[in-house]
């Protein structure tokens, strides 16, 4: 049987002997296996996996998606959930079994063994966003005292059970942290050498609290496999491997760029698709509606100005390209300070260093746009109403200081307020753009009338 | 001396003595060490890295900075030049090369043992941003007919200059990709199993000409520690590593988020601080003048119902707030779509599934900020001018209609172009937030008065 029949029709798997599906799971990676089958039924899958040796089993089953796992849990009887869930990885398999109903957890959980139900105690202690909810306990620890044979053959006998076993902690009689050594420091180390002699001492580690953005940050400026987390007491209590860093910053990134959208809640696996009407409505609301109510500040600017906007109908024309290039140039420089921020590139306190620079973008964009507003107002702008004896230079003039003006006040303004954020140590994508938009919309109103009124004066 | 004093004042580590020094480079990783002494002079630097082994010297070299190496790489003669070049891993050593002076170039390229030549040659020759381009040559490869005993003495030997040891390539003859083998399963299995028993075929790889989005999107997927990489002749010619994989997330992250916020250009290291005024000036001009001049188009439909405006003040009240309000729930929307279909959760096929439940949010939207513009007009609109005999209720209810209008638009509009762009293979992130922003007001503007007119009228 042709495997790309498979891949295109995974039903005809069920039907297919012992000798093909162990040839079709043999030479795939668990992800794609895993990504055949989801089309299939919960029973189906179940069937099909139930033919893997058990820690493929838990391989397959632990790249499906968290809803499947839980609709195909819900099938089995709880000897069958506890025996798949002994041979799931440690952190996956807490996963799962916080998202189980209530009913479900308190059978399962005399069905597991002493160890794993001790295990989802302590891994599920922790708040959702910390090195303590993202790590796992699978990993491998070696004595000082160890040889560098003895210390590989420790390591082979842990090795079906962990998810990492080229990195080793060596730990003291209270679990702390001595130091590490890696499996490639010990293939090239002297046999007879000791594990305390060739081991590193200055290990990089997060505490069970700390950020699980931090934790990945440090996997990926140290190049790390994993990073140890210890508790209180300073003793090791789980790692966080490489691929769940890279897990941690995708969904960063993407809670960073909505929250900036000003769009909120958590962002989880296929969050788009899976969060309903209203869980969508709940999210976005808010700023939308705070947004428009300030939006209205702006509504009373104008009305405030609505006799010079009377005798000068041109005023109204240049307001909306006035606002939009105060939303965008404000909006560009918030964009990259909140970005040099979160990959600290710069910290709160470079402030006078980052405004100089900004003051100098703001200058060259204030002029070019200024000198295409007065081109476009002087020699364009003769069509619209104005009173007789108003000459259409002051009026260019003023529309184009009013612009170069924004410009320079929306860019200083998009990168003071994540600044302040972060010096208030806050997230600086919480200055989210809409809010920033529109705000300089008003400052961009009061500056655009302001200039107006002085230089154009009205009756 | 404490260690502590080091960190603070790395002035007084050019003085310590050689067990002190050893004591502090021992402890630490190479990153650290490295950022520990990057203040000093490049001469004080070189003559500290001088003193650790070559292959660490290379390692705190490789972590500077680009442009700080390639000012020490000044000061040093081409034979040094050559010898610190040829420990470090091949890609750094790639990156730098090409970076350096020509004339440096010439003088270093002679210097350089045939193998590192070549091996800079063929990894410069492959464009930036794609998997040839980020790679490195640094792997361990077996041949097929190989005891695990022997596979692991040959994995030891190679160790030594090998960034990943604990993924070993198996190739065929012409260097074609048989299977691989991971360090785990070599030190589970028999000694005297052959590697081709034991290795896992279906091999995940990439071809040079890959994007590296790409590859790093597997790397993730697969949870894997490298990503092999194939020629056209499909033979191994690389590896892109986990840590790799992880810088290039974040600067294709950074790079995202700043071409949907309209600021063009590559993002590499630390690049706010050392993007010059000009530099930063030209990334951010041409997206902020083109839409200045699309905001025109507001301007003149502003223009077109002067009459209008003249008659009915309260509607130029109104105005910015919904000019805000379409730019924010389209920004939303594109926000959430552009990031779906870069998490690939949705493709550009699911337009139908998206628009429905975009429309039903918008719906949701619609009322709610409709309800809110009606209540504002109606309860505490009475001051504004207006001609004798129109109602307000009748302003009332154009206002939150247009708004309502305006939102569903806005969202629909916000959803559909990042789509657009991804049914044409272009990154939907083109379509910048500031551009839907500056649309949004030219079709809400267009439906404001285009309702005004038609409910309230006008002389």
């Amino acid at each position: 049987m042709k495997y790309a029949k498979l891949h295109a029709n995974p039903k005809l798997l069920t039907a297919v002997d012992s000798a093909a599906l162990q040839g079709f799971y043999g030479s795939r990676h668990p992800a794609i296996i895993s990504e055949v089958i989801s089309t299939l039924s919960e029973e189906e899958i179940w069937a099909l996996i139930q033919r893997a040796d058990k820690h493929l089993r838990a391989e397959i089953f632990s790249h499906l998606d968290e809803d499947q796992q839980i609709s195909i849990v819900g099938t089995l009887n709880s000897r069958d959930v506890a025996s798949l869930m002994t041979d799931m990885p440690p952190d996956k398999r807490t996963d799962l079994f916080k998202e189980l109903p209530e009913a479900l957890q308190e059978s399962v959980l005399p069905a597991l063994a002493q160890a794993e139900r001790e295990d989802i105690r302590s891994l599920s202690a922790h708040e959702e966003g910390t090195a303590g909810a993202v790590m796992t306990s699978a990993y491998a620890t070696l004595s000082p005292e160890l040889t560098t044979a003895q210390a590989i053959e420790r390591l082979r006998e842990v090795a079906p059970d962990s998810e990492m076993i080229y990195y080793a902690y060596v730990l003291g009689e209270q679990r702390q942290l001595l130091g590490f050594v890696s499996l490639k420091k010990l293939i090239l180390a002297q046999r007879s050498a000791r594990v305390d002699e060739i081991m590193h001492t200055g290990v990089i580690f997060a505490r069970v609290e700390d950020d699980q953005e931090e934790v990945a940050r440090k996997i990926q400026k140290y190049d790390l496999l994993a990073l140890p987390v210890i508790n209180a007491q300073n003793a090791l209590v789980g790692i966080v491997t490489h691929d769940d860093a890279m897990d941690i910053m995708t969904q960063e990134h993407t809670e960073d760029m909505e929250k900036f959208m000003g769009i909120g809640g958590a962002h989880e696996d296929a969050a788009y698709i899976k969060t309903g009407v209203w869980g969508h409505f709940r999210n976005r609301y808010p700023w939308v509606v705070a947004l428009a109510m300030l939006g209205l500040v702006s509504g009373f600017i104008v009305q405030r100005f609505e006799g010079l906007l009377l005798q000068f109908a041109i005023l109204a024309m240049f307001m909306p390209m006035l606002a939009d290039t105060g939303g965008n140039t404000g909006s560009q420089s918030a964009t990259l300070v909140v970005r040099a921020l979160a990959l600290k590139e710069i910290t709160s306190k470079d402030v006078l260093r980052i405004l100089g620079k900004e003051l100098q973008v703001a200058l060259l964009l204030a002029v070019l746009l200024g000198a295409i507003a007065f081109g476009r107002v002087f020699f364009f702008g003769g069509g619209s109403s104005m009173p007789e004896g108003f000459s259409l230079l002051r009026i260019a003039s003023a529309i184009s200081l009013a612009l170069g003006l924004q410009v320079v006040t929306s860019t200083l303004i998009g990168a003071l307020l994540p600044l302040g954020a972060a010096k208030m140590k806050l997230d600086p994508a919480v200055v989210a753009s809409p809010a920033l938009t529109t705000i300089v919309d008003i400052t961009g109103l009061m500056i655009y009338f302001t200039i107006a009124k002085l230089m154009i004066g009205g009756l």
